[in-house]
């Protein structure tokens, strides 16, 4: 049902200018908006689509309302503020409750009477689902689980026996938490599996997305403190402490007993080596590869610009010459003209 | 059963040289093939294996069948003209249908009678399933999904609120479509959420692979054209467009907003930056890190060749020193020495 | 249950010093032990540990026994003494055996009767379920799959028709084996599918990490030998074939027709291109692209070490000259300098 835009400028402490009265129901980008929706400028690249908006209205800074055709609503935060009406505007419907009847609940689990179990899951014994925890459809809850109140696991996700998971963690399809940390003792030309005997911890207001895995301690926890936000795909390694509010973008894949501080961005692709630390209020640029523990916060990069391939290929030949170049000026500065300077001629051509 | 060999040349199109009555009845390598088996010459590195070959039959093209010791089928695209052949020999059983008792589906889902809905299967409210769709076991369908004719979700594939396939898509186990996109809005210290109030649009004859995730866009649809194929685990962002007949091998990561063009294809690996336009038929050789947009059409590459460690970690070390190399370089051009040569001095020893 | 050290030194082949009855109930960190753990040392990195252990005991070697300020085992190889007590420490519970009421078995299936097939699980036609094998929750096992004693799947596992695994394998989470490779003939500006009819044969004491993909071959197998251990998220194309006792780290991509040797160590996000050889003993360290065969045992790297990002940027913009570079120092050791030398100012700023 739509909202009355003085009513969400008052909801939102947003100075409003325009009619009070504009309905709104939903969102659009600037581009698509018109009569009932809201859009939102954050993002100067996006600015030249203010002035022909059909919006409704748009949620802005004091900086750009000038250029509005249209209701603003000025925030300090446009982006926060556009997030908050989004989640008015699409509010879900009452979730459900109780239990499916082709969910698997074993006997002596702890299911709060406002939980649901979906259909087709599974719920272990001795596990604990709080207050309006939902249990999606397929997703297996093993033994001794804990999970908080309000947490969602939309669809086939899968906690390993004893994970314990905050409130409100939203934990998108294909998640796997606490399988098997990846540990083999080379033995005799072989390998003997070391058992993964402790579990994880997952904080509040976690998110984690489709198909992302997170192993088990080897002993004691791996460690997701509050707040911090996983893209798809992403794998922790077994042992690993992620600070809280760190984000980490898709793909990425960090080894095992990595500490990542707090307030991390980890972009997308990134690797991290096992053992590592990572301070608070690092940044990694895509696809980097930590290799030693990064002490200084900052912003830190290691993956090389793409280019034409032909060109590409050319300099990464002399990149394989790379450090026979640097002797060969260093020898041009001590006067003395390398003597086998033929033999660099092949690639010269 | 087998097929004459005559049957399938007047079927594709193929002239044969041999007996058209020759019983064809599986497909093998030229290496391993014997009676029965058809072979096929595509790829010239494999063509020291046609002329020992015991094949039946071999699919080739006319600048090969000289060497061929056996019955040839001569087809202008060899590779293609055995795709077609291995179609018809190996043609699936009939499929089934109707709905196996452990399946849940809400009441008003409206699924096609020819449609199967395998065991352990969940389709929600509204979703309308088409002719000859098969929902393998343990997928998960949400409400208001759309599945066009003839389109198999293999098994534990999620297709979440609202997602729309096409005719005739493939997709494989642990595929996740329409979870929610990346978006999270920095605000004091923490993050808000976006609603993810889009969705996803799959085209007609799309395939996708093994833990493949499409997140749902924030606002409007992702899109996947038709004819686009998707190898195994790549992750593809919210709102990206992907342009029809590209090819997208495993592992890659494809960022927020980004564009991809038409025929297009991307390497295994390759990571594309959010927000990008790749434009027509761009080739991405393999774990190219694109971080800017690509206008004209061409092959791409970024990332280094391997080489053994020890000289690549000393051009390494090179590369880290590499601006001041050019610009002593760039000293010796002006005739000026360094000043500073000994602190050069280190890596030269 | 309680152990008594004396009772694992003998077990296990370990020299004792101290209290052959001391009680050992868990293992634990050396930092974290207490009363009745028993810690391990392996890596000289935790030896600063040592001395100020509470540990009931610690398997550790000969060199570093004498500061041991508790009970000792010393072991050869204490890694790996250190796997196989806590093996014993932790033996699981009693396995179940039988079929869950709501788990959905084909009519022709053989299912060893110590077999467990667990809630919500799949067995399809033909199957054959060995003694002592774990299907776990919401795996799907398609018809003509084979998997041998005492094989665990723990749960969510998908294994594609005809599908065959060894005995005492341990697949996690999300694990989908035989899903179709990746083939596709182009044809008319469009693709037509190759029918993959090959298999996968997994042999025994395999580990599979989760979400991990490995594809059915095209034509005949992909086959993984023995005693392999692939960690989470990794990518095997069809018609791969990996070596014995090699180990995969997370988040691999290797693409199709890939021989990699017995006891090869792969890194984390490595990726090697379609078709190529890697023999026996080869490392990757991570990251590394494999872009052609490696016939030598050894270390091969190929990924840059990371940087602040302005340094990196830098020395990356350097290296888009570097073929250019290279033909500078080449001039100067010619005797010539470089006509243009206005031109490479540019950055030299």
């Amino acid at each position: 049902m739509p909202v009355r835009l003085g009513e969400l400028a008052a909801r939102f402490g947003c100075e409003l200018r325009g009619d009070p009265d504009t309905p709104i129901e939903r969102v659009a980008t600037l581009q698509e908006a018109g009569a009932g929706a809201i859009a939102f400028l954050a993002n100067s690249r996006y600015r030249r689509h203010l002035p022909g908006t059909h919006a409704a209205a748009v949620v802005l800074d004091a900086s750009t309302v000038d250029d509005c055709p249209t209701n603003a609503l000025i925030a300090a935060n446009p982006y926060a503020t556009y997030a908050r009406i989004a989640q008015v505007l699409y509010a879900e419907a009452a979730r459900p409750s109780g239990r499916h009847s082709s969910a698997v609940i074993e006997a002596d689990a702890a299911v709060d009477p406002t939980a649901w179990i979906g259909p087709n899951a599974y719920v272990g014994a001795g596990a604990k689902i709080g207050a309006r925890v939902q249990v999606g459809p397929g997703s297996v809850v093993f033994d001794h689980v804990v999970i908080g109140a309000d947490t969602r696991l939309v669809a086939h996700v899968t906690l390993c026996t004893g994970v314990r998971l905050g409130e409100r963690c939203l934990m998108h399809p294909g998640v796997v938490i606490g399988a098997d940390g990846f540990g083999h003792a080379p033995d005799q030309g072989g390998y003997v599996k070391i058992p993964q005997v402790g579990s994880v911890l997952v904080g509040d207001d976690v998110e984690i997305g489709a198909n992302s895995t997170i192993d088990r301690a080897a002993i004691g926890d791996t460690v997701v403190e509050r707040g911090v936000k996983i893209d798809n795909q992403v794998q922790v390694g077994h042992n690993c402490h992620i600070g809280e509010h760190t984000v980490i973008s898709g793909c990425v894949g960090i080894s095992g007993s990595v500490t990542v501080g707090k307030r991390c961005m980890i972009g997308g692709m990134v690797g991290i080596v096992g053992h590592l630390q990572i301070t608070d209020d690092v940044y990694l640029t895509g696809k980097t590869m930590v290799t030693h523990s990064i002490t200084k916060p900052g912003l830190y990069s290691g993956q090389l610009p793409f280019d034409e391939a032909r060109r590409f290929r050319r300099n990464s030949a002399r990149f394989q010459q790379l450090d026979e170049l640097a002797r060969r000026v260093r020898a041009l500065e001590k006067g003395a003209v390398s003597t086998d300077v033929d033999r660099h001629d092949g690639n010269d051509k």
